[in-house]
């Protein structure tokens, strides 16, 4: 093993290029409860692009220097002497949850650390994968089948988990979908949504080139019970009719991706009395107006469940076990660079939204 | 049977007292599948306080004139002779359901009639209960057993059902419980709490009259685990403070009662990570502001389920068991009147705040 | 209408085809709450096979003469003049639940009146549609949507509404699944959960002729994820042995569709620990043995699920939105006939297990 | 500390008192991840007795010379210097659990630790708890509140645990319960039921000695919703016929705790259809024959669900929070003992029955 690595390391509080550098840095050293792995395939998740811009909500959850990038896949290197991880030898294809959990609360004793109000985040408050080398607390490992994934798949996965989590407490086969929002997790949610047999499945999205790749997906599928729709200005109040022309009466789940005021609002709009509604995107302002509580929320008796992260490691089981199945996600990855150094470009591509996922083999090689 | 009955009538647009006549009406007739109850005891609820007062919301609900009130007990009078109800015969206890649903819905046809888009509500759509003798669709029909409940509970068992359904999907047994608002639902939730052995109940609400009636409650049960907290002004801060501290972080479970924006906000802070809000409460407001969205919702991954109704019929059915098991909510009731012709008089108590629910007996006997 | 029609009539109790007369009766008068269907498409059930031989367990269910057949679908031709179905018109594509419920008892009047202790089988205790008409209660009829199902599947949605019924509680996406017995109730849970996504689905039979039946489908929908094993004599052993080692321990799932003591106990076996399993099969004998209750059971913490008829009707809806979303289970019919007259050759072929699933359309005509 | 303690020790393969010896040990030395617990309050479970008597179903798990005992709680001693456990200081009150799990597969890995295929168990495979200190992985301590439960119910929480998962999945407020068996688990599920408002409680037992206890204690808990039957010979089909009247046609949920084959036959006649039973007994031979699987399952629709140990650890905290809310099960407590000197009058105090729990304090002080 090298001594040293490439890493792309948010330097200061500049923002934008200035303040990211991709650099060497010397490579991890791993506790005896830590396991580190080499990356092979890391992907950019929306809050990077937080982080680059040095947006105000993201900048006291780091401290720069600071390697970010929390979603990848690639092998385990070195296990540390005192991990209870008999199942991980070194080779092993493998990912890692990023949550760190404390361990010790109410809610991780008992199966929900997920929800730990004390979760540190690999790539916020400690270093993350945009590097040749991460460490990670052993049990946070994901051990990988490499026959399940092709590598840039196994990029994104904890993204793939957060789709999968935001369905996996819903019935949702036979069932009438509403996605609000194309980008890269609400695409995911719709290749869900269609590879567990939803029975009508509506994509809304106001950008125009969104609305093109959603529609490019269902040509690419056959999905003839897919429709896509913009929302964008005055088309919004056709496509919310013509939801519930279509379903007589409203959708039975709405997945809400985009963190949209108006977004939100349509989706209680365009959801039957009794539907459910996962709340996944995160809004830019704290405030959020709800339009008529009363008659959206109250009288048509809703439920509404707000998502974040992955469980702790059911979803990352079903996940591969999905992909297993033959669940079809490869198509967001739409641009791949064959090293970290090419990383302002992706992250160029992906902040215009050219690109749903942006794709880095920090060894070069694209497949397993 | 008379001809005529005793009937409280909203008799035209007319606000308060001038609108609200009590008065001579004849008897309904029944239709072949419907069933004609003879009421022993009604009471207020708040909805018909916005009846009486003519408030905008509830205007495009009703025409005058309409006989109101849809919470009672009584006896079976007559029933149709479509009726499909072998369990009802003439003099048994019944109560009745007065949500009208269509049957032929999605959601009536698959056991949630309870979230039927077309419901009509007797004693608003159709004449209701303040009076001698109401006609209901004889599924409508709850067959009641006289001995498991004192006559004055039975006034009110369409509220207790909204009480009920409130908890009913949830696990409440040594959980930690929070109730925003103490009327008569609140006071009711937190009996039900109680009674299913809630680990800690807190109880907030603006008012010191409702704030002494919880203490009072809370008191005759020798309820240690009750804490009942001002919210008024500057002690809503420190009521927060409070419960976080005690519980180490947040409740399990917030049933909002009071419709207040401020409260809504205040529940989703005092519910910990993971949590779940049951609303019920009804804003007077159609717009409602979150504070934080992104961080009382999504980061701490709860769930919210909105309230409406009773399910029909397995609220009604647990409802009676629970008052079996010995569920004591006969404390609700502050006032009870020997016949309709105090309606003026109830209502000017209920509508104060001064009587938590207000209870009427028809034919002047206050017992079975 | 006519005023006669063709019907197949248990005409006493002699067993086999001096048993069962194809023959001419007048049509079914329908009261006020019922409606008349003309009969499309009808197919055999197991149960019919019992009624046909007159097994002693079916007996005391029928009184002869009796119309029998319980699955079908077809048209609308007159409505009861009380009947609560705005919806149906003559003509409309139709079928309908044949088991009748009492609609008064505890189970019935909240939603669970699938398990009604005193439910009456329309094709059992009254005629069924072994007929060009069948009159059943309104509330029993299905709407169709002619657009969703060819006719021939439309022959067994009662059928389908079993294999649905038993998977619908259970999350099957992912999981790994095993079937026991592959009738047509097994062929349609393997469709079933190849559809909604299974991550492995092992098919178990003790017939050569099923196995290959259950390869050929397997081949044509190129599902590499669905393992055929014998589990005849010797060979049983060994199927077990191969499930434990793919699945390193056991599958999630099991859906026992076979009824035989032996195969219950190889799913126990068959189940990890924690897993699930479905009842459907129904053996010869009253007393069923198990061969290590403690360790198969109680050790290994798993659910048992005993399933009986179809959720009225969650379980229809399901059903229709399942083969909307592309469920193919027509490939279950193997043989169809132009009219009820060819009964006894149907009968023959479905008694030697010849055809899974055979289908009669009483006009002639096979498709909407 | 001593470097020596008293401990209750399986000597070698004798049955009986010949084969336990209360001697001296030395004290167990911890590793890095490891706590070293005093032991304050430790109490007899059913399956100690087998190892008492060296039944065979328990040799296979127990190599001689063994500490065995796995009921009790205590204070914390020593923490290992590399144990995740901030929580935990010397003095503090704790219990734990006692299943030691492998942490790697996938039911430990997806929080269903409690049914691993990989469990060892302290007082079985390595050494347990009638001793003066025990050892135990850092993550199975459980800490206590010394304000909520008396030391007396300290000594059997992993026993309530049992009880408590029996029930955790289930609604038991309202419903009406059948107890199969009043041995120190069915005790406590019946002051379950009662604490969480069961609508009726049938305790059914085939030994008076029960009989009269399950009696006494209804008596002091003035619980009238409790009826306490005989099973015995000829009783069996009277008690049978009464539990059908009395609730028209069956119980809601039956709690299996005697393992004996009459009485889970009876238990499934004794189910209402639809109704749910819980697996806890177990029984004395490994094959058990249902009387009825077609007419008391399948076509009743039934559930059973299988329980073994308790959820690691929901069951724990929500087990602590019951206790909190006033669940009192001090009553099992038929005797204590000021040391385990007095293990053998314990063991045949326990043996003959004439004890629902016996518990012992090693230090002879009876209350923290």
């Amino acid at each position: 093993m090298a001594e040293r690595m490439r890493a792309v390391v948010k330097v200061d509080e500049s923002p934008g290029e200035a303040g990211t550098a991709v650099t060497d840095r010397a490579l991890p050293e791993i506790g005896p409860d830590e396991v580190l792995l080499r990356v092979r395939a890391t992907s950019i998740c929306g809050s990077d692009r937080h982080i680059f811009h040095w947006d105000p909500p993201i900048r006291k959850t780091i401290q720069p220097p600071r390697v970010y990038g929390h979603e990848f896949c690639g092998e385990v290197a070195e296990v540390g002497r005192n991990a209870s991880r008999p199942d991980l030898r070194p080779g092993d294809a493998a990912s890692a949850e990023m949550h760190v959990t404390c361990g010790t609360c109410y809610l991780c004793r008992t199966g929900r650390g997920h929800v730990c109000a004390r979760t540190k985040i690999l790539g916020f408050h400690e270093d993350g994968c945009f590097a040749e080398y991460v460490k990670v607390p052993a049990g946070n490992v994901i051990r990988l089948d490499t026959a399940i994934a092709p590598l840039r798949v196994g990029a994104f996965l904890d993204a793939l988990g957060n789709a999968v989590h935001t369905i996996e407490d819903e019935r949702i086969s036979g069932d009438r979908v509403a996605i609000l929002g194309y980008g890269p997790i609400g695409a995911m949610a719709a290749a869900l949504a269609h590879h567990l047999s939803a029975a009508e499945i509506y994509v809304l999205d106001v950008s125009d080139r969104a609305l093109a790749q959603a529609r490019a997906w269902a040509e690419s599928k056959a999905a003839t019970n897919v429709r896509v729709l913009s929302t964008s200005g005055e088309a919004a109040a056709s496509a919310l009719q013509e939801v519930l022309e279509r379903t007589g009466g409203g959708v039975d789940l709405v997945l809400e991706m985009s963190g949209a005021e108006s977004a939100i609002n349509m989706g209680l709009k365009m959801l039957r009395h009794g539907g459910r509604m996962s709340l996944l995107g995160i809004p830019s302002r704290r405030e959020l107006t709800l339009a008529d509580y009363t008659h959206d929320l109250i009288f048509k008796g809703v439920t509404l469940n707000a998502i974040i992260g992955r469980r702790m490691f059911s979803t990352w089981h079903r996940m591969l076990s999905l992909l297993e199945s033959g669940l079809d996600v490869g198509f967001v990855v739409t641009r791949e660079f064959p090293s970290l150094d090419h990383f302002h470009e992706g992250m160029a591509l992906f902040d215009s939204h050219e690109a749903l996922k942006v794709v880095f083999y920090p060894d070069g090689k694209g497949s397993w």
